[in-house]
């Protein structure tokens, strides 16, 4: 080898339109690495585009991709080259026309459930999973990580195992059983913890500063920006799936408050780079949180965005974050576009999973509840318009939650093995 | 009206190519009605094609069609025309491949897990209801019913609350409060009988004969031949996805073995009508049961296809059929093709579906653990050529049987939540 070897040729197509980290608070930039606040202010930096390069994005190219999150590659901030995906393959999960659940909750327009427990691992995290994780290792990390209760924790563990990259995923040592298994069972590196969910995410902040864990991609913390990125792909496919349409309305559970400010996003985008035209109204972002978790709803209710932070209870714990990062920059979408945010306690959550449940044949998990039941109070409240159309999100899947309808549904007859145990319970008239 | 009106326009997409009904035993032909056994023998019925209807179909007009089972409607029973489909839209699930897995068990070629927990309600089941309700549907019935303990009740409810069609789900009464609880969210009627399942069938074969459910599709009894159509779109899936090649060997669980035949018999129509060429060597079917449950692996190591029924036992329940109804069809394809048969007792079962876990990122219900575990056994034994390009099948989903490897996985490490801890657990060096 000599001096004088050319660069490497870039193809183009390999190319991200990703520019730069920005921050969100004072606007700083710092180049695409693995950086998750703003050296100046603290403040959480985001993903930053070259417009340019968005805008040669074509209706044509994304419908002739792949099944999945990857027809969006020139969208996001990794995996534009097949080769360096990290990836269970997630979405283009089913958008379900749900006339009943409409009629029921008194919609008299078109809606739709979006459900991403169709995902590999039964949530939305696989999006965001796939694209933090392609990130990560084209920025050089060689073990994957994160801090979890649920969903998270089983799709980092099952994206390490496709890959047959190394993971340690830190869980809460009081999980349950069902929980721990549907993540041990990939093989990864799992520890538990004798302390809460925030004692987790405090230790995690801790490891990634260390040199032990410097080759360590904690998908939530270090490569956060990238993450975030990922769910600006449920946006996209509920606008391509209706025909390259933004629905007028949408209600978006809230955790950290980040899915609901990038599905924002995505429609945002969108509409910048000429794939959709915005509806005639502009369309509304709806916030659904749980009355055991419900800080930034409570927040926008009190005419501020000052979130102050809660301790979570309440069966929604896949929403379960009482400090929620983005939970600001949610209630900015939520008052730019003219929506609102609402809560449900856990009775009519239960609810709502089995009304989702009876009228679709989709089973959610409590955040599904959580989702439907906010959804039915702005109907009810007048904050949501039942003549608009409407995209309600699902995302995840009710076999992880089981405990939360336990009881309330069963047989609805019992009866002996025999015409005559038919007869006597009134199945043959 | 009178007599002189012309008969009413048939819409050539919407004319499917089933002819009639055929009796496997001895040929007799019936119209295409709800009708499962032969007057003359009392064999089992199949569905019967228009050779030149399905000669027809051509590879641009598959891929044209959506992502799911419709778009080979040209190839099945019922459903051709879009708005007489009762489903969920099954199908289209990931074909993944496996290098680890390949390794781990000594396969020099290419391995892919054809993941059917990918699909609405998690397990195969719900490509042979969407095909079953759509034909009964057509049929004139009005209610829909099935006798099952857990992924074939999950799915009929579920379809049946999707489609505002009243259902009645017939169960053993002790099954697992998990499995009631996934059936019973729908809403449906739901019957649990004090009895075995075998029990629960009897009682819906008697129930099918009565007046009061005359309106009543039982899936996987008066509406069977229709139902078993629907597992051919397994094989057409395989196909399609390794850009139209059949595979040199596929590995497939066997319950009342009927899924293993149609996934030959979509093989063998590929070829017939052009859209695939047969592999040069031909291609190999292997059956896959549990040391619980193997009727038709027992009957095929001792030489003879008169099935012996046993009364089933161990954690493969899903594939807990004593006495199978295709068990000696299934035992001529695999002989046909040059294939074999074999079975895992439990410990082995639970060893696979880790196994796939760790190498694959799919966690498999214990039916898929049965297919793994008896693919490395087929490779031991140098019944399965490793050499030659092979695809196993996992029907379920890990989910929905988390008690299989409970106590066998769980957390690497528990520690204190402090960098003190980590240091104490080995995890900083």
């Amino acid at each position: 080898m000599t001096s004088t070897v050319s660069a490497p040729a870039v193809t183009p197509a390999a190319t991200g339109p990703a520019r730069a980290l920005v921050c969100r608070g004072c606007g700083t930039e710092f180049p695409l690495a693995a950086q998750h606040a703003c050296y100046e202010c603290f403040g959480p930096l985001e993903v930053a585009y070259d417009p340019a390069a968005l805008a040669r994005v074509t209706r044509a190219e994304i419908e002739a991709g792949p099944q999945n999150i990857w027809r969006y590659a020139g969208l996001l901030p990794a995996g534009q080259d097949p080769a360096t995906r990290v990836s269970l393959d997630p979405g283009l999960t089913p958008l379900i026309s749900a006339p009943a659940l409409a009629a029921a909750i008194g919609l008299d327009a078109p809606l739709w459930v979006k459900d991403d427990s169709a995902n590999p691992t039964h949530s939305f995290k696989d999006r965001v999973v796939s694209v933090a994780l392609t990130a990560a290792r084209g920025l050089g990390f060689t073990r994957f990580a994160c801090a979890s209760t649920g969903n998270l924790a089983n799709s980092v563990a099952a994206h390490a195992a496709r890959a047959g990259v190394p993971s340690i995923v830190f869980i809460p040592g009081d999980l349950e059983q069902g929980k721990i298994i549907t993540t041990a069972v990939y093989g990864g590196d799992l520890v538990a913890i004798d302390g809460s969910y925030d004692d987790v995410n405090r230790l995690c902040s801790e490891l990634v500063e260390t040199d032990e864990f410097e080759d360590t991609a904690f998908v939530n913390v270090n490569v956060r920006p990238y993450y975030a990125e990922g769910s600006k792909t449920l946006g996209y496919e509920v606008a391509e799936q209706l025909g390259w349409r933004i629905p007028a309305q949408v209600v978006i559970p809230m955790a950290s408050g980040e899915l609901l400010t990038k599905i924002d996003k995505a429609f945002t985008e969108l509409v910048e780079i000429g794939l959709v035209e915005a509806p005639a109204g502009g369309w509304k972002v709806f916030g659904a949180q749980s009355a055991g978790c419900n800080p930034i709803a409570t927040a926008l209710h009190g005419g501020t965005d000052q979130i102050t932070p809660v301790k979570p209870t309440g069966i929604a714990k896949s929403l379960n974050i009482g400090d929620p990062a983005a939970g600001a920059y949610a209630i900015e979408a939520v008052q730019r576009t003219g929506g609102w945010m609402d809560y449900a306690d856990d009775d009519e959550i239960r609810a709502a999973i089995r009304l989702l449940a009876r009228t679709t044949g989709v089973f959610a998990e409590t955040a599904g509840g959580v989702t439907v039941a906010v959804l039915q109070k702005l109907v009810a409240a007048g904050k949501l318009d039942p003549t608009q159309e409407t995209v309600v999100f699902n995302t995840g899947e009710g076999l992880k939650t089981l405990d939360a309808v336990a009881g309330l549904v069963g047989p609805t007859h019992r009866i002996k093995p025999s015409l005559r145990g038919a007869r006597d319970a009134g199945l043959l008239g």
